[in-house]
């Protein structure tokens, strides 16, 4: 039994234990990706994002402003607008985001396979 | 705008479009990295991963097996023994789930600084 088995390895006031598969939901590194170029308002984002409510994006994009991965900036205009930018520590995740695609391209079919056969083996 | 923002770059019938970081729940990386070097049975997964619950770990370990990420091997022995062990696919994680442990060290920490902040602000 090596030592990462042991009990204290993930222990959760550990901050290297918090699984970062789970920092935000399945739409934060999209939401990365889409302001790698630059900032973004609101309905620029849904573009991209189309598979996302508003609602959800919303949410998405407040969770994280609070977790500092985003600014949202105000400008005092009419109609309003808002745009949103990633912060450095949201920008320190592009290459962790780029790299979960890269998985997913070449593997998610084998995935999605596996998960259809085993569904029809019931 | 970039062609990564184009309406298609992420359509839901893409597989790259996939987010990986919503691959199986929060536990998902964490079985991956037990198995890493070699079969365990389910209470021997229970000891590093002490903040599961049986009912949890054994629904993670299923869908992980529907997923292809994960085999589970019964021995007619008695007590019934059944060992978990990680596929090919499974194992193909392992750089994954490792990158994002190295980016939650260097990490989190900020970012959970930057949630206190924003829910002492109200």
């Amino acid at each position: 039994m090596t030592l990462r088995l042991d009990a204290d390895a993930f222990d959760p006031m550990c901050p290297s234990s918090a699984m970062p598969f789970q920092i935000g939901d399945k739409w934060t590194g999209m939401v990365v990706l889409c302001l790698e170029h630059g900032p973004l308002r609101f309905n620029e984002l849904r573009v991209p994002l189309r598979g996302v409510t508003p609602k959800v994006l919303a949410e998405t994009l407040r969770a994280m402003e609070r977790d500092g991965l985003v600014t949202r900036t105000p400008y005092d205009e009419n109609p309003p607008r808002v745009e949103y930018a990633l912060t450095p520590l949201g920008r320190s995740l592009l290459a962790l985001v780029e790299a979960a695609r890269v998985w997913a391209r070449e593997h998610l079919p084998d995935l999605l396979a596996a998960r259809a056969s085993y569904d029809a083996a019931g």
